[in-house]
């Protein structure tokens, strides 16, 4: 039963909290009160029946939620913590007096939980952080940016933050936020469209390539991260990563392994949109084993295997219809295209849809 | 015959004349005397019979040649224009006293050949160079970076030149020098990884996704691009892009089809290093059809007929081996990846090789 239900573990929400502070600022970030060229945010950001009500207009079961960036990354240090731990227990009220799944003795809603990831922050304050949110039963993760605490997720200030989460055995869902510099776009008038379709995926690639290649997932091989957006660029960059440290020996000489053996131990969400590139994303994660095993690149792939480390999302309340009493085409669009990848079996697709997920925030016990 | 030629279309030069003034330079760039943290830089940048010893070493029959990056981009326009006339004569002598391939009745060079492509050129400029581009007989195309006369290769200034360029039918060589403002890279010392591996490739989806968005393919449907590093992360982008594009009626209303159509009317290198890359680039090439007759996404992609638009390079004289008798490994690997793609025939892997580039260039008349 559990198998088979459709989970979406990427998925966002404003808390009442949080709302209430973008509302009371006038400074970037801040929420306006009318629509005046930023984006129209309503209740489907903070309300928990609109999130419902979205889930079960899709057949959605269960969600993952997060809170949606920036997070906490524009705060003083103490009053980052404050609003961290305010945020989480505000999430695990929001999730653990969520429905039940009908027969199913699971939550409608769990949630990834927020860590003060700011400059100046105490390492003491991200350890206590990371220890409430292990204890808050519905949360079974944490969502990060890509700033760490100031200098980004290579930064050796965080070890002690990767061994506690790592030991915690929270999943950290990293996801994009600043992009990158705007002056890439040009002159024209292209709306959002490049920096949500390029420079939010560039920026998740630079900050798992920067993870890899600070050699944190030789330190802390059983920590697990989960990537916005099918890792972004990073699988279809991978060989080439590769190739580039293999020709800078200092760099080579760091890591255990070839680049591509690190995508094997990432977990992947399904939010790229098509099928060639899911069934793509899961020959990367397949393909590890070589790098591990010392087989040969003509070995194809086993793409069923690496569909096990892919999970469907859906990015909500982001890419509403044109129309609101339609279907999200952002959301069918995600489920035809699992539905359509080669080389996947029915049980490959359901784990995508949700067993993986299910199996991931261990929701089952 | 013909058929069963390697050829590599990426793999560039510094004419002499070119590296002479890089050579007299004190600012960036120029070519240092002794190492001091430039690159270093060879005979191989310059010497056509190090080209011709790279070919055999590796059996490369014919190699259609380029300049490298940053090209003309920091000159005065009156010096681009003269030097961009001069290179082109120059390494329209390069190839034409080359060796011919044996047996066959073409030489083993051919050239991209150089634009001014600077700040305050004139039109009349560019389009005389198109011309005499166009009646060298050994060039085949021109390169270039992605800056266009400053605003980028979007800017409607360039209307008169893509028209000339598909008029006289030259393929146009679309390469990186720029990649992304270096603060994305943190303050570790990586080398030049990050913005080799990631900076480059970002630079070229920027530089095509902005091509697609401003309608060039629209309105230069006969245009013949060549994206380097297999078009860098478009690939796995496209659908998220073409997603981006549905959910902004502004953007969408100015393009003629789904984002995804203008993928399969491109070329791509096959410089990606690794199987799996190349069988997704060219599912995502073949499934433009499906953009353009309306075909349900649970259809295969053709992977066999997206190959015919991919082609072979190496990138020399840049990924040197690190001792001097090896054969090249960064070559030795992208031969191994085509070999190895699962779905192409041996057919579409001679293509790939050879018979792609014979064909889009017209080599064999």
């Amino acid at each position: 039963m559990a198998s088979k239900l459709l989970v979406d573990i990427h998925t966002h929400v404003y808390l009442p909290r949080y709302a209430a502070l973008l509302r009371s600022r006038s400074a970037v970030p801040f929420i306006h009160h009318e629509p005046s060229g930023g984006r129209p945010v309503g209740p489907q950001y903070w309300d928990r029946e609109e999130k419902l009500r979205f889930m079960d207009k899709h057949g959605i079961d269960v969600s993952v939620v997060s809170t949606a960036n920036p997070w906490l990354d524009f705060l003083p240090p103490a009053q980052a913590l404050t609003l961290a731990t305010e945020l989480n227990e505000d999430l695990e009220g929001y999730c653990s007096t969520s429905p039940n799944v009908p027969d199913v003795p699971i939550k409608r809603l769990y949630g990834f939980g927020l860590l003060p990831l700011v400059p100046e922050i105490t390492t003491a304050s991200l350890l206590d952080t990371v220890k409430q949110i292990s204890k808050l039963p519905h949360l079974r993760g944490l969502i990060m940016g890509t700033r760490g605490v100031g200098k980004g997720l290579d930064d050796e200030a965080l070890d002690p933050v990767w061994a506690a989460i790592e030991e915690a055995g929270l999943v950290v869902f990293i996801h994009p936020h600043y992009g990158v510099d705007v002056k890439a776009w040009g002159d024209k008038d292209n709306g959002h469209v490049l920096p949500l379709a390029l420079g939010f995926p560039f920026e998740t690639t630079t900050a798992a390539t920067r993870l890899i290649l600070s050699g944190v997932f030789d330190r802390y091989p059983n920590l697990r991260l989960l990537l916005a957006h099918s890792g972004g660029a990073l699988p279809q960059l991978s060989s080439r990563l590769a190739s580039c440290i293999d020709h800078d020996p200092v760099v080579a000489s760091r890591l255990k392994h070839d680049a591509r053996y690190y995508l094997g131990k990432l977990y992947l969400d399904a939010v790229a949109y098509g099928p060639e590139e899911l069934g793509f994303v899961s020959d990367v994660i397949a393909r590890s084993a070589r790098y591990e095993a010392g087989a040969s690149v003509a070995e194809a792939a086993n793409r069923s295997l690496g569909s096990q480390r892919m999970l469907f999302g859906t990015d909500h309340p982001f890419f509403p219809p044109l129309s609101s009493t339609q279907k999200w085409k952002s959301v069918v669009e995600n489920l035809e295209a699992i539905d359509a990848v080669q080389g996947w079996t029915q049980a490959d697709k359901d784990g995508v849809c949700g067993g993986n997920a299910v199996s991931l925030f261990n929701l089952v016990q």
